[in-house]
């Protein structure tokens, strides 16, 4: 199949470069016609870009036309394609976009001819009930709009939200089958339709399952799932298990298609595959790449590209906290680059400014930033305040260094002792008013977080394009150790969603494996992190945030069980922490680290609240896209207490009344 | 019934003062006793605390024993009390919190008596099929949990997330009817499930009914809906008509219990009432006040209190836009000032500091906040800089006077300089390596803006319990005409939500009608918007905002036209705007305008994002707790083009494919 796959990696290119010539074209394509069997189909493994109908329909054609040349029987796209997923609220408010991604249909169904079009689009629902719209697949041919299936099962948790825009349609099996050459038939599945087996999952989201009546009332020769399908980590496994299980228990082969880019906080890692009857994977297209990748189903033939490296071994892990995060390294560097790419690219932006502390956060930010957009579209600013020490700086400066992107440094003592000097003038006016002073406060630590923030918005208000980056962490983010203003400030947060332990990690992974090696000085990853915020008094040196939090692997442990195992204080008492293994630590101090990650959590919602948007990369996380927690909820108990203790509780506020 | 609403009001704020001595209780209690005739049931208007479950139960369990002293048939508490509504997806991240909502109803239900209390709550599904949790309303009486009634229309549109957490019910009607004194029954409704009348909507969201079963199979004496029902502008018209037909249509009386109390961005105004069988309101409790109310339902007994004035007006309103926004004024002034202090309050925080600019948007944001917090709790900052006007600087001064806010001065020019410098010496190297340097540029605007921003955080972190505020408007917001880490920074939003026109109206509004007349200087409502960032070249005075976007009335039409009838550019068009009666429009101005409000909002989309939480006052809006768009949606075209047009781009396409 290698020259088949050359060919259409040409053909695809040249949708881009517009290098070929007609005759050129032709050529490809009578040797391809050669090569490829009847009832080969193409996977269109596309980047669609939201709520840009007409790119997206153009894009469409494109492929089409490349699909005509070669008169296989299909071309498909993924889920909701021609809108653009993902789609936030714009189709509800904004009406005029479904009813432009209709006329696209339609004018893209006048161009076609035997080769059916298999693509998703958002349908109105022209009843008096139900919602206004259907999550739908169109089958385009011989010039109109041939069928439309219906998505049955709409999901609606983490970043989910099909059920607030569409209609769930009664599962019509008849309506799904497409048939192609040779009248073999094909069932169309819409995504989470393929995701309700009741004998792979231990509890089920919906009463039926789509697969099971399709197949079972049809008999199709394959299935093809149309899907826009997030990665996460662990989901290949639970992608890669599923799939091949039904293959196997209906013994009939399923062709998946996924979407690939990023929209926003969503990354779709392509990798769109067929299993045949027996379960096996006989073709995988490439992950985090556009494809034009051309399979046939019944007969077993397809390449098979590897998946990022490592991530076979997560197909068999076990479900447990691990600080090895080796394998799902390359994994997180591909999306978090795509989802740089895209959030710019898709946004109108093209340049990345930032500040470099020559710290971790900064550094991993750095390097992702210069290989999603180019080192030179990367400006690292470092501005050190009288606590940066000078190892810092030289740290930040051969990164910059190291990595070609551009780079100066400003001190930031001006800012600060001008700010510092209308501070005291204003808070002594204050305090003539108002008590509760802090004797203790983060003032200080925040004025230089904020002048530099400062900084990095003028430089984007100045210069086109030009978007600062906000470097929290997902560790730090649940402790509330970040500015506002300052570090969580920016147009995209690129490593929100990585916690402290794993950055250390891929930033050792990127040393290795980027082309460039140890592009990040080693000093950056052998140092304990801190904010030179401020002086620890105790030690007369720079505060370490271990030091003002608790120890990463603690802490890393914690967010986990409560994302993934979604523990009470009281349910993480009682467990074994991989780091008790390897140090000794009391009861006492594991229960006041444990209430401080809860206190500190419950006062940090406000925070999450306003972090610009970032990538989704664990199995579960904060990001906006996902999880909301309303800041006013302040005062929730997340250690259970007794049923004794609350009909004590209404005893003692009886008494009371009974004064 | 006055007296005993008296008395009613006596027993709920002896809740919270404690006064009363046991004595005085049992007095009160007699000669209520005395005075209601059986049959009462008390609505517990009540303001429950997001995820504190121990908190809301604690406060009902004291509703419940002053209706068990009264000896009225049931107590009603609003849908999904205990677990303290709105809830994000906290339940589902923490299940620990619903284990304790549900071991709080068990210990509540060991305190009943033959009183029945209804209220709501977090219910677990446990099922192999479906979503973990249903939303119930549990019937408590006698030292059990009678029964549990399970909601059945799961809202998910707009601010309401129902069925990305819980499974829909069966209806079952049966489940539903609660046996009162006489014999007498009520049948059950939650919220939703009485939002779905065929005959009053033109389109209904769901197949069925459940009042329309409920009434059918069960003909109750009466019926019960348990709500968490949003104000918004024109709701109360809706709320108000369908309840009315619906207890007509069915010829039953309907009991409508809604919570008061804001959540972050969703505020209840309470108001809960009743309908007698022919649809006439026969009690309505206050409005934006927690209540013990009572009433007899089918002796058609209980006091009507009157709405927000000006209300009652919207009742019978045609749906289009209008410059007149006084009837509305009232109870968007009461929404704010709710939200504002239970935003503070339910987060832990008292005191809030802000800008005070001697613009519209900062004095009516201190106006609110000081009725809000008490005006010893806000601290107004003037900041001029050196294109601030003496004028603006005394209207700041004067407001905070006439407020008796806590008031101070402090120019910003030494930090504008020294940032100034430092960006002069960063912009020069930058533009060593970088091209496209804005000629002009918002840069200068910006630096004020933030130092102002730097400033008022400071203070923040230097006095306990503060919070900045984000004085931002709905007009501007849509216009992108906010600074970020500036005006648009803060910890909550008090007028994200109202448009500038409304901003004026309610600021004469409240000159006219707070207990101290024309707080705000005159000079404030009368002067026209302008930021005081730059000057306009033209004029050579400070450029207006209305230079810089379009007119006010012009813009606030078109937000109104996207928000409440979804049009197109194109659809705008074709209308008569009411500023185009007034003044003479040109076409090519009124297009010019309409592309400049799309083009603008297509790149304000980033800001919607980081926006701190504002509460919802409109009948549509653009918060978050409402409405999402992926920033990377950049390019959608909200002018329809047709289908002749789309036909011809494929063409097009087609003949460079064909070179």
């Amino acid at each position: 199949m290698n020259r088949i796959e050359e060919l259409c990696k040409i053909l695809k290119d040249d949708i881009y470069s517009k290098a070929l010539t007609q005759s050129e074209l032709r050529d490809i394509a009578k040797e391809l016609n050669g090569l490829i069997s009847g009832g080969a189909i193409v996977l269109a493994q596309v980047n669609p870009h939201s709520g840009n109908v007409k790119a997206n329909a153009l894009k469409a054609f494109e492929w089409i036309k490349r699909a005509q040349i070669l008169n296989v029987d299909a071309v498909v796209f993924p889920e909701m394609y021609l809108i653009g997923y993902p789609i936030g609220d714009f189709i509800d408010r904004f009406p005029v976009i479904v009813e432009e991604n209709i006329e696209w249909l339609n004018a893209l169904a006048q161009c076609t001819d035997r080769v059916k079009v298999i693509i998703g689009f958002v349908e109105k629902n022209t009843e008096k009930t139900g919602k206004r719209y259907y999550n739908s697949v169109a089958v385009l041919s011989e010039g109109r709009v041939e069928r439309v299936i219906r998505k049955s099962l709409l999901p609606n948790y983490a970043e989910f939200n099909d059920y607030r825009h569409f209609e769930p349609a009664e599962i019509n099996s008849e309506s799904r089958i497409v048939t192609l050459s040779g009248n073999k038939t094909a069932g169309i599945i819409v995504c989470e339709d393929g995701w309700n087996d009741s004998d792979f999952f231990e509890t089920n989201l919906y009463e039926k399952d789509p697969v099971e009546v399709v197949v079972n009332e049809q008999s199709p020769d394959y299935l093809i799932n149309c899907s826009s399908s997030i990665t996460r980590a662990k989901k290949e496994q639970l992608k890669h298990n599923m799939l091949s299980f039904a293959a196997k228990k209906y013994k009939t082969p399923i062709v998946y298609v996924n979407q690939v880019g990023s929209g926003e906080c969503l990354s779709f890692e392509g990798a769109s595959r067929v299993y045949d009857e027996n379960g096996e994977l006989i073709a995988r297209a490439k992950s985090y790449e556009e494809q034009f990748f051309i399979v046939n189903p019944l007969k077993k033939q397809g390449v098979i590209y590897p998946l990022p490296s490592g991530l076979e071994k997560t197909l068999t892990e076990q479900k447990a906290f691990s600080l090895d995060h080796e394998p799902d390294l390359e994994r997180t560097y591909l999306t978090i680059v795509q989802s740089i790419r895209d959030y710019f690219g898709k946004s109108g932006f093209k340049r990345a400014v930032l500040g470099l502390s020559g710290g971790l956060d900064s550094t991993v930010c750095a390097v992702l930033l210069a290989d999603a957009l180019g080192a030179e579209n990367v400006f690292g600013v470092s501005m050190p305040s009288k606590i940066t020490s000078e190892a810092s700086k030289n740290d930040a400066k051969e990164l910059a260094g190291n990595l070609g992107i551009n780079f100066t440094e400003i001190p930031i003592k001006d800012m600060f002792d001008t700010t510092r000097k209308v501070f005291d003038s204003v808070f002594s006016e204050v305090e003539k008013n108002w008590d509760c002073r802090f004797s203790e406060s983060f003032t200080n630590d925040n004025i230089q977080a904020r002048s530099r923030g400062m900084i990095l918005w003028g430089i984007a208000n100045e210069f086109q394009s030009c978007l600062p980056i906000a470097t929290s962490d997902k560790s730090e983010l649940y402790m509330g150790y970040a500015t506002i203003n300052g570090d969580m400030s920016g147009g995209y947060a690129p490593i929100a969603d990585v916690c402290k332990t794993k950055l250390f990690a891929l930033a050792k992974w990127m040393n290795k494996n980027r082309p460039e090696k140890n592009a990040i000085p080693q000093a950056v990853i052998e140092k304990k992190p801190g904010a030179e915020l401020a002086i620890n008094p105790k030690t007369n040196k720079p505060l370490l945030a271990e030091e003002a939090l608790m120890p990463y692997e603690f802490l890393d442990e914690v967010i986990w069980r409560v994302e993934n195992l979604q523990q009470s204080m009281g349910d993480m008492i009682d467990v074994m922490f991989k780091y008790e293994q390897a140090q000794l630590v009391t009861k006492e101090q594991k229960i006041q680290w444990l209430s401080k990650f809860f206190r500190r959590m419950s006062t940090s919602h406000y925070k999450w609240a306003i972090m610009p948007p970032s990538p989704i990369v664990d199995a579960r996380s904060v990001n906006k896209a996902e999880y909301k927690h309303p800041t006013i909820a302040s005062k929730i108990n997340y250690n259970k207490t007794s049923f004794e203790e609350k009909l004590a509780e209404l005893k003692n506020k009886e008494s009371v009344l009974a004064k």
